[in-house]
């Protein structure tokens, strides 16, 4: 059993930051789960394009308030405490943040922590 | 891009209840993601017995507090908002609520939504 507390491991170098966002990594690959689990913030006002081209992503919001854009489709959808999207076509989109979003979020395949974005939108596969 | 809404979800057929427990599933296996994900709420007072002989399952706690015993190692853990535990070894353990707890839910391989949990605690593989 792996028991993990977030408020221990905001403070490690599972936290990984960038512009308008960080993610604590509570489960990465190594842990042999199949998916990895992460603690997302997204900060108030950040706009982010994203395309996991690679990954299937589930996000579900804990706390605050925002939307996501489908690139494909032009559709937009409010996020608020509850609401949970998922990207199980490789979605292309936008997440904005009006205030500031707590998400916990699931990766397939497992994210192996030693991504960050790249240009595209994008995590590479690590092996 | 799929989106659903906890408190939507709660009032249809995504919500299956036990002696104890409640959960929400916004994700199932025909989802297609590789792994599924539920909202689960612990009755106060609650004590469970679980032992998922199947399935890899991660839980984190967004609120209320309780504990978890690992009944390998006879460890107990305590449950608060930021806690994740993830059984990585299938392993056999107690729940208890002492408060309600919501936590967030992760199994690979996914739940269909037809298991129900048999007397030795674990879900059945559904095909």
């Amino acid at each position: 059993m792996i028991v993990r507390d977030y408020n221990e491991a905001k403070n490690t170098e599972r936290k990984v930051s960038a512009e308008g966002w960080d993610s604590v990594r509570l489960l990465l690959k190594g842990d042999n789960m199949g998916f990895s689990f992460h603690i997302t913030t997204i900060h108030a006002g950040a706009e982010l394009h994203l395309h996991y081209k690679n990954h299937f992503e589930s996000v579900y919001c804990i706390s605050g308030t925002g939307s996501i854009e489908d690139c494909t489709t032009g559709e937009k959808h409010e996020i608020r405490p509850g609401v949970m999207y998922a990207l199980n076509l490789n979605d292309k989109h936008i997440l904005r943040g009006e205030t500031e979003m707590v998400m916990a979020c699931c990766f397939n395949p497992p994210v192996t922590g030693k991504e960050v974005h790249r240009e595209d939108g994008s995590y590479a596969l690590v092996d």
